[in-house]
């Protein structure tokens, strides 16, 4: 699990004076960038490698809106990591406050570059279960 | 239900070539403007009556993606009303194709201006039913 | 010269309650891709043959606000056509209004796909200098 | 003078592979931001106290891509301060490379929150002056 800052611009808001809810999807792939960098890795590097992992399904429950200027702390983690699927979960709140702004859920697939379904590369599964393994000690520890 | 032509322009791609998962809830949020205004009013009027309908809850899945210079069908219809929430359902299609691409759903809930929950003026509910009685018919005779 | 019209979204608008102003360069590719379809191409052939159109420099005068669920007309004609350049030029309205909302100019080079300048091809500049004497017949006789 | 580092992220990215055109305009309204921070104010501040700076025009030149996944630098300054308008220049790099990717410019006008022009607020003025003689002096001993 890692957390990373988001700071709103202007133009991540919309005439309701909050942030549009297309954006917080944008907000959760920065987050999900920063995991795989945190990883040693990229998601440039796995595309390069020959691997895709696409979108197939995206949630967002939005419990507060987010404003021009805040300065967001969006945790991200894996949820879930199978074969050829991959689940990322997130928490997005306002920089020192407790409440939740907003959580969410992105489930991708993995495919080639041809397209097809595909296993996710070892390397990045050992990485996520590992990640998954020292998200668990730190809630046991929390 | 209405349905909504879409042309993907080149800013709503990215670099796998495909539209971006997030663009999809502009989409979402372009059709739902258009159901508004099919029944005879639009969203901008029920703000300058004083209620606004956030977005609480966006969901969507990705079957098959769209590309640049797709021209796109979305259906929207409501499928649920209650007291003081709605729920859009979404259906993405290529023009002249049956595949599904993706389907959505959002969940809104009435506040007045001050922020507050309220309930969904009678007017719109009326309006929002009637929608739903026709598309029952629709599906009923289809 | 097209013009299109563009019903602007709430993800389109920013607190100010207006269309942010990186928006208006979405309109202005939304209007130059409907300008390609209207010469019996699209930008998408003009791809899929090898030629990139990159933009290297974009302008835009704002001179009045656009807001939420406008109907926009935008106007895009092709200003200047050189052997491996064309300059687009852009004047948005709101619908049956003869204020103009703003201006604005893109500069496109043509490139091949490995990335190196290139000749725009013979029958894209045939087009736009065809639609560019069109242009100057109905100024004529505006 | 202020430089803020911003990560491409997919979404900011287009089926060329590089960073949409408009979104560059982005880039240059969070630079904008981090330079009324860094004079001790924000933005948002200004608007509290019932001031804003409506953009009245936008340019950029776009030199080289930007790619998915690049950590980019953005050198935001103010170029030039009138009774009520400013102009802010902006410098586009990739981290440690000296080569641009885009240059560009913004002007704006100050408004009151009734929309009429007004005097930009003298806080903001000696702000914005004392920034630009800053940037002199490091252009001079630079």
């Amino acid at each position: 699990m890692i957390e990373v800052s988001i700071r709103v611009i202007y133009g991540d808001t919309d005439q309701m004076g909050v942030v549009y809810y297309a954006n917080h999807f944008r907000y959760f792939e920065q987050a999900r960038g920063e995991l795989f960098r945190s990883l040693g890795g990229s998601y440039q590097q796995m595309e390069d490698e020959g691997f895709m992992l696409p979108v197939v399904e995206a949630q967002c429950c939005y419990r507060a809106p987010a404003r021009y200027d805040d300065l967001l702390k969006l945790k991200v983690w894996v949820e879930e990591i199978k074969r050829a699927s991959i689940v990322f979960a997130y928490e997005l709140r306002r920089d020192k406050e407790e409440a939740l702004l907003a959580t969410g859920k992105t489930v991708h697939v993995c495919i080639s570059k041809s397209g097809r379904a595909a296993r996710l590369p070892d390397a990045a599964v050992r990485l996520f279960q590992q990640q998954r393994a020292d998200k668990k000690e730190i809630e046991a520890h929390g």
